[in-house]
């Protein structure tokens, strides 16, 4: 347990550090919630959202949870705050924190931003990374593994396949290197130019045809128009969907009991066809309704 | 009351299909508000005010009636949501819907943005029309319809002007063919280039200065300078005011229990003179306030 | 007893008008509030926060003072509310009041700005000034006071340096009147250009270099480049540190007690050198701290 002690007593920032005890306390805390265990009130403390990358789920999924534990939620505006004056992220923690804030959650578009915090020994409030760029995005790795595990109860032989642009995705990283240690097989799928070779030890490459039909877990990844900026990736979307990703054909030769996952936002018609997102193998509203107790678990774990 | 079942069981998109009985009721709800009767306590109950168009009076109006019945308010912000890397107004819904969100207020540009949303099988939370476009404002109409009731305590036989450019306006349109068959005799007034000769079913075209003394209800509408984008309308602002506007000297003229109302933001010196605004006649603000009454009416009406 | 009454009884505009009494009567209940006094809960009350310029600290600070008196808080925003259609600041706080506010907190950077609201005899709910442009910035005032107080126990025979761009800083003259007249001997550095004639009424201009060795509190201000725009200051961030800011060196010259403050947003290395904003001696983040029993203060004594 001592390790829990070191990592969650303060801050969140990562999942690769927690061993799999950790790990599976988060999740079964998770699920309790959503088993409506009553949550340890955290009424009189402050908690703050700080995005400054556009969100919808995790941004009110936060505050969702921040509110069902009880607390006051207050929200930051990077737009309209002295961040246009200049101020440092750093200072501006160190603000918030004067002014009483007990957690602050933090999504910044630069890689690791909370190490220059939490290495601060005037830093006594609680940080949580809610995604640091492409790097690490720690409280959609446990709702995913939260709902592979609510609907398998276990994660041990497990066949997930992870398709898209893991290039651009650490998160999809730090997720498959996750699920290999908690005993899944990993495959990979999508574009071959999008593949690194570093993958090659969690998992193997397999065409989507190939691989549709023998998989329990089909996570999709977005294809994040935003951060292909100027490239050529060679796909209209059409094509994108026809060849790498989940058409009605190729959803029709799941296994019984398989289910479909996507982080959203979905792109409708490119990564998956849209009938599907909503069909009865879709888990992909219910990875949303699970991140908000997925996240309470995280900010009970840091706050009691 | 089987139709205040369907119509209100669940939304609040239009007033237009309510009948005369449920719109009363929908009143007198609102008018015990005022009075201060207590309110069903919605407190385990999350509601999130989706403004895609600018606003102040509508979106803190719902904002105040959910706060006063005891609603966890949240707030969306399309600017910094995922609707900017492109996610669908439909998308966004389904999502506040799985993170636990139970009442969903939205301003909209689009006509009739609802439809598509309450004609999902999937949608079990509420949706509150807060205005589509230029097309329909229920709220609106429903706290106007009740400042004129607690003033006149009826509808019968009551003289309304609505003045202005009702050719922009289908909410002002709306009000008129409700206030029709509560029994009110409707008269138009304003450039004459403005009307529609649909109109003419509902009520009948006059001139200001023949109009404005015998009316009981003089109600005004904004000249909607951010809808007439590019168009000629021939008018400036002085112009406005002196030929069809609600100057010193036309009021000067009302009956002496007459009011004047105006949904508002008001451009003072075009549809009425500035010194009016806060006249004694002038139910401006009374309007606002009892929109929270109204709104709260609304809210309670469809979930509870 | 009857100015308190007069100037505090409904809106805080400016702590000019104050007299000593009054101040040190808002700075006893902020110290009593920051030693954990149980405050008198304003459950039923409605705060809306209106900041027509950019912030951190105000913004926030004036929320969490809102909340730790348990009232309910709304946020206003220019930029997607009805002023974006030319709604007036007056019109837009008579809407406010209208729903319901009763505490309205404003920054806007029209000096005075608050002066056509409380003129008006339709105001009736309570305005704060949290900023008019370069003009006033009463609850910084009133924390900057809080702190002195807090440290030294008295104001009388202090000597404090103010130290930076008065000359764009009407605060800064205004917080110099108030000390001087409690009784601190007033000194100035900076730029000699940055000075004007009517500072002399209140301390004298000295270098940095001979001031820094005999003062008990060092109040640098911020280099407003912001407000600058065009102007060829000829100063680079490195010279201004050198030749008026509060170096490393300088630092050690200060007297054993002697405090640093800091409005902050903090130009790091311009006005005072990094490793400076969180040494011993600087009071900064506690300033922020103070900051919020400070408006807590503030808003106990206009809303009760």
């Amino acid at each position: 347990m001592k390790n829990v002690t070191q990592q969650l007593v303060r801050h969140f920032t990562t999942l690769n550090n927690l061993n799999n005890k950790e790990i599976y306390r988060l999740i079964e805390k998770a699920l309790q919630y959503k088993n409506g265990k009553n949550c340890n009130k955290l009424s009189e403390r402050y908690a703050i959202n700080c995005f400054f990358e556009d969100s919808t789920r995790t941004h009110k999924s936060f505050e969702m949870a921040e509110r069902k534990l009880g607390m006051q939620v207050m929200d930051f505006q990077p737009a309209t705050s002295s961040i246009q004056k200049g101020e440092s992220l750093y200072d501006t923690v160190m603000t918030l924190q004067s002014i009483g804030v007990n957690l602050i959650v933090i999504r910044h578009n630069q890689e690791d931003f909370y190490k220059e915090l939490i290495g601060s020994p005037n830093l006594s409030s609680s940080i949580i990374n809610a995604g640091d760029g492409t790097n690490q995005h720690p409280s959609q790795s446990l709702l995913d593994l939260m709902t592979i595990y609510e609907e398998f109860g276990a994660f041990k032989n497990l066949k997930i396949a992870v398709a898209g642009d893991l290039s651009h995705s650490r998160v999809a990283k730090s997720n498959v290197q996750i699920l290999n240690r908690l005993g899944a097989e990993i495959y990979y799928t999508g574009p071959k130019e999008w593949m690194e070779s570093s993958f090659e030890n969690y998992g193997t490459y397999e065409n989507m045809d190939e691989l549709v039909g023998k998989v329990d877990v089909m996570m999709l990844l977005r294809v994040q128009h935003e951060r292909h900026n100027g490239e050529k990736n060679g796909f209209s979307k059409k094509e994108y969907l026809k060849q790498y990703g989940l058409t009605f054909e190729r959803e029709q030769m799941m296994k019984e009991k398989s289910i479909i996952m996507h982080p959203a936002p979905v792109n409708r018609g490119v990564e998956i066809a849209s009938e599907l997102v909503e069909s009865r193998r879709s888990r992909i509203f219910t990875q949303m309704e699970n991140g908000v107790y997925a996240r309470m678990a995280i900010i009970d774990s840091i706050l009691n």
